[in-house]
């Protein structure tokens, strides 16, 4: 790859929020001499937005917004989508190839902050303390009976980087059982915990708590379904850190209207930002896609996917391509659709 | 003591709630021939209605209603107070045993409830979940950034069944340091897990997370106040699930209101029900004196309780009197009133 000579690389940040309890990523794409421009809506952007403000971009740092074909042929001059984070649903990986336009992630910085994120949320389900909250903030007083992660049965569907580390972290909480569900369960290590690896419908039938952690794929859209919320147990709960398709929204309310299942946290959504039906239940604990949002593994993301940038400006290889199987997936959901 | 002949004991239930999720305390107190009342008014009785309730009985089955002298006085029948807990500032320990009368507790039952909410309430303030919750609720979409506990100094003033228990748990989260107060550090086990014994007011100064973990007693009432909330960090955030008076809360009200905290957690207060002026501040996480409501915990700590009613009721000794030195504590504070 060639040092970019001549001119100015123009760079457009995309994702919010960038630099903002850091200033070190602007600091190193202004010492390579880049030209910055940051989202300027401060929100996730809509790919008509983004279309506005790519064409003259020779590297996106991005987020979750839509980088399309469309988009991709609004930019004739971009040679790398540096993605701040691990999904890779918003991005049309196979447009991207085909232009040769470099990819790369950051999938391992998120890991601890969604991991821990869970693990609160699981335990404000499981205590009622969202709705506590909010009872005595409106001046009632009312001592919900909860229940312990040490005397739950723990499901984790999608045991990568980020399950697995879920497991981890609950694992000094003496839960009395794991149960998980991977597509690849052999080859994942769990640091000599014990856990069950179980077909998927038995993770959601014998789980008190079911947490996902996969990539939102073909396979896994619209996974929780009204069938596999029909499965779980009526007190179960249901915690979402993971990609917002994979639950379909409506039948989650609706097992939360009827009263089938003891209530869930719903970090991401099929649209963001979420301004959904689910906003009307008290016993849906709602967080604004904050997972990956802890200071320190929000600077990790974004200098690493700076970093990507700042190797391509100075002709280096990038050191964090998205891995082959990434296209694959896409080009087996290009093949079914 | 002898087998109590002739009559039924009569046996009042104060605490609650009480067997509603497992009816075996009930089935043992029937089962011995009690005859059982349980508190009519369903929620934490004030002196006065403990005074008419109590006049037959012979067993109190207690919670944190205040059973002072006055109240025992009215009790003349009264031979033990079982107390479903651990606290035992409500209970006037010398006045009991004036008049013979048996105190009971069960120390090791809440524990496990108290230190898995408290680390659900930790993460939940770092990671700003109550409030995106509220906001969501109310269709604003905020992404708060937040902290982890893995890059977090946690402090920890008690550290005794609850507080070591609480750093057990957060030990997996990769806790960067844990500083500890307590008034007995060195008869402490803490698992091999490494901690800094430090000075009380050090404990405020350096900590990220400050967690309580104490009896109340004449030496921790109002413990935290004005002076050592203005020795926390402008971000540093205050967990209490041990007893209300021991904070200060009109000085954590306005430690909140200036913006000199990043938030606070409380699950105990000076008067329950509570409906004091915390419930204006949105980032004061407020919970109804959940620490030890989860139905394991609760369930053990009823039947414990219960067995001993059962005990004295056969002729036998009672297991888990409350130690000599909590009467020493309650005769120093008589001393120094």
């Amino acid at each position: 790859m060639p040092r970019m000579e001549g001119s100015l690389a123009n760079v457009l940040v995309s994702t919010v929020p960038f630099a903002s309890h850091d200033r070190l990523p602007l600091e190193l794409l202004e010492s390579v001499g880049a030209h910055v421009t940051i989202n300027p809506i401060g929100r996730r952007l809509q790919e008509e937005e983004l279309i506005e403000l790519i064409p003259a971009t020779e590297i996106l740092i991005a987020g979750t917004e839509p980088i399309t074909r469309k988009v991709l042929e609004a930019a004739p001059r971009l040679q790398l989508i540096a993605r701040v984070g691990i999904g890779l649903d918003n991005v049309d990986l196979l447009a991207a190839q085909e232009r040769g336009i470099q990819v790369t992630y950051t999938p391992e910085a998120p890991a601890p902050a969604v991991a821990e994120l869970t693990v609160g949320l699981m335990i404000s389900l499981l205590r009622h303390t969202h709705t506590a909250n909010a009872l005595l903030h409106d001046q009632q007083w009312n001592r919900f009976m909860g229940r312990r992660i040490g005397e739950s049965t723990i499901g984790v569907i999608g045991v990568g980087r980020i399950g697995s580390k879920v497991i981890r972290l609950l694992n000094s909480f003496g839960v009395q059982r794991f149960i998980t569900h991977d597509v690849e369960p052999q080859v994942k290590s769990l640091h000599g915990i014990a856990v069950e690896w179980v077909g998927q419908d038995d993770v959601f039938r014998e789980s008190d708590i079911v947490s996902l952690h996969v990539p939102l794929t073909p396979d896994t859209r619209n996974m929780v379904g009204h069938a596999q919320l029909a499965l779980m147990k009526a007190d179960a709960v249901l915690v979402n850190t993971s990609r917002g398709g994979v639950v379909d929204e409506t039948a989650l309310l609706h097992a939360l209207r009827d009263d089938r299942l003891g209530g869930a946290a719903i970090d991401v959504f099929a649209h963001e930002p979420y301004e959904g039906p689910l906003t009307q239940e008290a016993r849906c604990l709602l967080t604004c896609h904050m997972g990956s949002m802890s200071i320190d593994c929000r600077n990790r993301m974004e200098l690493e996917a700076t970093r990507e940038a700042v190797r391509l400006l100075n002709g280096e290889s990038t050191v964090c391509p998205v891995p082959e199987q990434e296209y694959l997936i896409q080009a087996q959901e290009r093949g079914s659709a």
